[in-house]
């Protein structure tokens, strides 16, 4: 027969899928010898089985449940429902992943009108067994009978306000037992049956009603926000009561083996002396520091940082316990791995080292990478109250605050003059870019993860949040409303773009830095992974930012970011309103100069590594104003019957929609752009080595790989291949010094995958584009999929996750193994990363070293979070091999 | 040593890579004992060394060159060069595949100041000599030393002039003398030195001449747009000349075995007394019908009624000869394969089959499928001169001629007055269908081939030309310019869909019939063929124009064009516009009524045969007015203070904006339209099945395979599996009938095809949607790419084929594979078809029958085409394995 029910003694920490956390956790503090009250555990198996079988406990079960109540009254020599030595127990549930949610507890189950007495005689305390009994009938009736909580203080509150009492303290057993005939009739009224006498069928009900709890709303909305499947179910731990409330030797408390806040190696917790588990909870009475304890009570204090240390010894983690103390004998009723904050997290595994408890391996493998994400932002003081008025997409991580303006050259001026401005937009376009430079942070409410706002801000590390659209905004009135709620330019707001949430007023902030510890970790996370990690970077700032945070390189530094730039956008314009190719070229000129300077500055500032530089990608419209405001424009243009700008508008308006594209993801961009106009690239390249070169003879060491973009076919790569090497060849001659480069490709499209073996004799590396190889592997629009139905597909579990955020490795994931063995199959010796946004994502960044990349790039915060995944992605897969 | 010269006797008509097709054919009537006169062959292998060795004949070419020549004098018993008795050969290029544009012919060459003495004696016709004298200078200069045409005729016209003469035949030999002496200093004053007397030397630079103009501009242009390898060089024959121009038992000419017109069965071509080859093509004097050589050479007409039928039974084939009468005796000079309409190919190919000399298998094989698609749809006459005043893309085949008409409104009224009318816009959005139904055909000066106005074109049948930018359009003027030429409403323009012409004026047009050999040929395909073929149809009328066409079934009936008609866009609009899901559905239940009549009508017309109905799949946005056209009439609005349209438009544009996607082609549409509005999807299954239903209670046996489009992940297609199966069983319970059902999925986007495994334990059949997957797969939009890069591409040979039109078997193809391997492998009877525009393209076609599809499905006028190209890719299969 197969078993349900286990003894704690016969379990072990190991159990926890079948006895759940918080009963195997009780099994392995008995089996070390800590002073644990005896119990057992009905397994998530019986749960399961519960589900499938119609919501019933199957009769084997109870049999077995029945079985071990016994073997727990011969252990405890009490007995569940003998008004003479009642044996009280507690029921608790425990899944294997902790859950809150779910139903907690339920103290003191066994009593009824007849133990209650026994109680009191055995305790020879009235008022206790009484205080017991209705605490009892007052947490069954919640957690089991579903009865409101507030009827139950609300009959309190009626004694209390009959007696002229204030606390509870001061009620008496009379009074409890007045409180008691109370709760029986509104239970009575409530299920219309009186409350269950019979322990057992209390009992039996408590367990239905922790498996019952399982599938709660609460409940349900916690396993999908964590992703924790439905089918474990939850066991429930049986367990003889102790008391804490047996008088001023006893007591209960919560504590940590170490700061859970700051990772300090110190006891952290609470306790209330005279009381119950739920009274910590209820929040009656104020817990006092668990330091407290050592002058109250030396001895416990004492037994307990023992057991404190004992149980991190074994179980080598900053522990979570709860603990009674029964007349001065400590008894402890759970224990788990303690919840801590990112920066605790490090310091801990970083000490635990030192400390000889675990491995620098350990140490690696015990921080999650998206945790520490947190560190490397300004950010929301947490413990700040906040009013949060909306929500958008977290399109820029960061928190920043400011005065409100719409108008981006306003946004310009003010931020010139020291003022703390928010840019609020629709959207953005180029043309903002001066007042996005000057803002803290931008608040758009449409557009996505990858709109105009989003990436620019990514860009240039600043907060934003996208697509927020519960705000309206009216840019006549200069103001923006949320339901009744109007925020007028000027008003102070802050923003959090690691969260998407937008508050009123101005927040406490935190701002980013990198401990000690946390540098130590990250050293001995280099030590272990063999992915190399790169930044994306643009910028020669954000070149430093990345090389401070441990950037081996720049993987990523796109070129049309410099475009657009406020002195250059001009200039980039008359490029592309040229009607020839000798006007194009004058423009180019001019551009030749600003380009060649931002890769000498990027290339300077990452001397020594190499620098990945993507010649232009995106259709040149982007550089164009909006089609639909010019047109409105020009109607009120001929209106007001200004025919001089009417016409140059008209101009723009006619280039504008000539270069228009119904889709302009899949439209003339990347090495399109650079097949059709030439002479785009050649400038680029041009300036790229004139930079290259110019540092050489300065003695600085450079690299520059250059990057061929959106390639679907080998002749591309062939042709400007071609082209990168005559330019190359040409400048290297008329400078007269040589600089070693590569040239290589960006792997986007599903083509150049299937072809990769085709590229790759064209390629000395590959570089894949996550971003954009997930929206066509997807036919996805991501600016389209994640305003329009990503969010409601990862609801309804259509997708278990979003693929612009996580790899999907069925399907990306795959042409991207596919185009790393036809690559490397046809050039063994082929650097290929990714340069995606999952290049800093830790899921991805594992499959990237599953499938043999040389690095991982990603934003310049990113670069600790994907040197530590690279680690743990290293340290797990020599774990299963 | 290599052969590079081969003697006429030493060939065979399989040898034509080596020997050029003229060469191989003039060896292979030799062999069969047809009268030629003898000469040599220059391999095509010494082309390709002249231009690897820098433009040089090599030395051993040469010389096996002159022993070859030595060969011809013993057997002709002449003399190259020796005045008594003058050796004279004609030099002609012959490519392995025909090509006009490279250099034709040379004759008499040996021709000098000496020799032609020698000719005149050894003829005893002084003028005659002289006559070949000077045309042989003149053709040598003008092919070898590039001296303009018109030199040469100044010079005859003048001594004609001064002479008083009108014809060439006035002049006499001492005429003649004095032109050979203009030609002479001509000559000398265009290249420097005297004109070659050493017919040797005139040999060798006849010969560099041939190769030189293999790579003329003419014949790289011919050789791109007809897809022949550069690399293939042409051979050179060298040929004892036979003389046409001895008198009135002399003469020349060109003849076809059958009609080339019309494929009848008789000698078809044209002749000229007394003269030599090149006096056909002068157009000097007008070539006599080839039957009167019955009258006026019976011998020799007879004998050439005999060689055309021996040369037809021995090749298999029509051809198509050269032949010239020395003096009473029939030389022939050249066969190859005729050229024919597409009419008479398939005429001859059917009767050859009759007449026992080839195998239905042959005659199958022998019919170009493109070239059958003129025969398909109403067309230009070709015998018409006509003035093609621009070109744009050929969205939609079949010509049209009509007034021009700019303004939809205004098509609907004339051609319901039964105007014919040619629709021009700069595009067409759905607001304009009304205008199309009534016209003719439709211009627009926008869009590529998936452009709105290309696609309902297609679905009408009616010819669409599209993109064509030439054409400047003024509404507000209602004309269109292209270059100084102004076209206003009213003006007649003739379009024509399958080339992209738009001609000013009516021109005369065919009309199609499928011709009793046609269909029989189509018969004899269907025996061979293992792919079924299917038609792309939306409406009854489509359904059974496929159906007569030899449809087997409906591949792809697209339901939105359904929503597009006059009575249902504003019903379609109603139901976008609503707000909440109750308002929407009283829309969806107007619709129901119209797609249950459209469904029953199409099921019906194709009953007993199974008809996929693929749910809606355009963005809705698509249904709605055009973003920029209403910003326009907005701000118009406004200043005419018409509040209360304003305000409505305002709304539409509202909804409009909230629609509108940054990439449409990859945003909310096909199956995620279904899954966010489930009843939309409800309201057409629904529609389906009341409609089978119906149908089925008459007795009528129907197959509805109901089919979900863009899934690209498992989830989608089992839930909306889900959705069908359960409107099914209800509506066919509420019907109290059964009918037979599938459901599939279209698989389009890169994602299916690598997770189809999955994908198929949710589908009963497959079905592939190129046209997107050739999109996601390249990531090119087609409307952009056709529009902006692929025509550079494809010229620029970056890409060999527009992979819209001709399927990408390295990419598209590769992931096709992919897909049915995996759908396969889990569902063994899994019916596998394509429903993109490939399923009509031959070699599209072929690669389907390769990887072992269940159909094809294209345009119902070209399931006559796709049934012919599935029997030859069976057929070269076969023969291959």
């Amino acid at each position: 027969m197969k078993k349900y029910v286990f003894q704690f003694k016969e379990g072990r920490a190991s159990m926890k899928n079948l006895l759940g956390g918080k009963g195997a956790n009780l099994a392995e503090m008995i089996h070390i010898g800590l002073p644990v009250p005896p119990g057992f555990t009905v397994t998530t198996e019986a749960c399961t089985r519960y589900y499938k079988e119609g919501q019933k406990i199957a009769e084997d079960i109870l049999e077995q449940t029945f079985d071990a109540l016994r073997e727990l009254e011969q252990e405890t020599g009490k007995k569940l429902g003998n008004p003479d030595n009642p044996l009280l127990v507690s029921v608790r549930s425990g899944a294997p992943i902790s859950m809150p949610g779910m139903m907690d507890t339920i103290l003191n189950l066994g009593l009824n009108d007849e133990t209650v007495e026994g109680l009191a005689r055995s305790t020879g305390n009235r008022r206790f067994a009484h205080d017991c009994y209705r605490r009892f009938i007052q947490m069954f009736g919640n957690v089991v009978l579903n009865i409101e909580h507030e009827r139950f203080e609300d009959i309190i509150s009626g004694v209390k306000k009959r007696r002229g009492f204030a606390l509870d303290t001061e009620l008496g057993a009379e009074d409890w037992q007045d409180v008691i005939e109370q709760y029986k009739n509104l239970v009575l009224k409530h299920t219309r049956r009186e409350f269950p006498q019979d322990p057992r069928e209390q009992l039996v009900m408590a367990i239905e009603a922790v498996f019952r709890s399982w599938n709660n709303h609460r409940a349900i909305i916690y396993r999908k926000i964590n992703k924790i499947p439905d089918e474990l179910g939850t066991a429930v731990n049986v367990q003889a009561m102790v008391f804490g409330n047996m008088g001023e030797d006893s007591g209960t408390g919560v504590a940590f083996t170490r700061n859970p806040a700051t990772g300090e190696k110190e006891i952290y917790g609470e306790f209330l002396l005279n009381a119950q588990g739920e009274d910590v909870v209820a929040g009656i009475r104020t817990p006092r520091n668990i330091k407290d304890m050592a002058a109250l009570m030396p001895d416990v204090y004492r037994q307990l940082t023992d057991v404190c240390a004992l149980l991190e010894k074994h179980y080598k983690d900053m522990q979570d316990i709860e603990f009674t103390v029964e007349k001065g004998k400590l008894y402890l009723l759970q224990t788990r791995n303690g919840k801590r904050t990112a920066a605790a997290a490090v310091k801990i595994a970083v000490d635990m080292v030192k400390e000889g408890l675990i491995s620098k391996e350990e140490a690696v493998l015990r921080v999650s990478p998206e945790h520490v994400v947190s560190l490397l932002h300004r950010r929301i003081d947490p413990e700040a109250k906040v009013e949060v008025i909306a929500k958008g997409l977290p399109a820029s991580p960061g928190a920043a605050w400011g005065h409100i303006v719409f108008d981006p050259d306003e946004a310009e001026t003010l931020g010139q003059q020291g003022q703390k401005v928010i840019l609020v937009r629709t959207e953005t376009t180029p043309d903002d870019i001066h007042g996005i430079v000057m803002a803290q942070g931008v608040l758009t409410s449409r557009g996505g993860m990858t709109s105009h706002a989003a990436v620019v801000a990514r860009g240039m590390g600043k907060p934003c949040v996208c697509g927020c659209d519960a705000i309206s905004i009216d840019l006549e009135k200069e103001e923006f409303r949320v339901g009744d709620l109007v925020v007028k330019k000027g008003d102070i707001i802050s923003i959090d773009g690691s969260t998407g949430q937008v508050i009123l007023g101005q927040v406490p902030m935190i701002d980013p830095v990198l401990s000690p510890e946390f540098k130590e970790l990250l050293g001995w996370a280099d030590e272990f992974r063999v992915l190399s990690v790169r930044a994306n970077a643009d910028t020669p700032e954000d070149a430093r930012v990345a090389r401070d945070f441990g950037a081996e390189g720049i993987g990523l530094c796109r070129t049309e970011h410099m475009f657009m730039g406020q002195d250059r956008l001009p200039v980039v314009q008359e490029m592309i309103m040229a009607e020839t190719k000798a006007e194009r070229e004058k423009a180019l000129a001019k551009l030749l100069d600003f380009q060649r300077q931002d890769f000498e500055g990027i290339l300077e500032a990452m001397r020594d590594l190499p620098v990945t530089i993507r010649l232009l990608d995106p259709p040149l419209h982007e550089f164009l104003p909006n089609a639909e405001e010019l047109i409105q424009e020009i109607a009120e243009l001929k209106a007001a019957g200004d025919e001089e700008t009417l016409k140059r508008k008209q101009e723009i308006l006619k280039r504008v929609k000539a270069l228009g594209e119904f889709n302009p993801m899949l439209g003339l961009r990347g090495c399109r752009l650079g097949i059709l106009y030439p002479e785009i690239y050649e400038m680029q390249v041009r300036a790229i080595f004139l930079a290259a070169c110019s540092l050489a003879k300065r003695g600085i060491k450079v690299y520059p790989e250059v990057e061929i973009p959106l390639v679907s076919n080998d002749n591309e790569l062939k042709l400007l291949r071609e082209l990168v090497e005559n330019i190359a060849a040409q400048v290297m001659k008329e400078e007269e010094i040589k600089v070693d480069y590569s040239i290589g490709t960006m792997i986007e499209i599903p083509r150049a995958c299937i072809t990769a073996d085709e590229l790759a004799r064209y390629a000395d590396f590959f570089s894949f584009g996550t971003n954009d190889l997930t929206q066509t592997t997807y036919g996805f629009s991501r600016d389209d999929a994640e305003a329009k139905f990503l969010p409601y597909y990862i609801d309804h579990k259509i997708l278990t996750e979003d693929p612009f955020i996580v790899l999907d490795r069925r399907g990306v994931g795959y042409l991207m193994k596919t185009a790393v063995g036809l690559g490397r199959g046809v050039k063994e010796n082929l650097t290929v990363g990714i340069c995606g946004e999952h290049g800093g994502e830790p899921s991805s960044v594992e499959f990237c070293h599953e499938i043999g990349l040389d690095y991982v790039s990603c934003s310049p915060y990113r670069v600790p979070i994907a040197r530590l995944a690279a680690a743990q992605a290293a340290l797990k897969n020599k774990k299963n091999s």
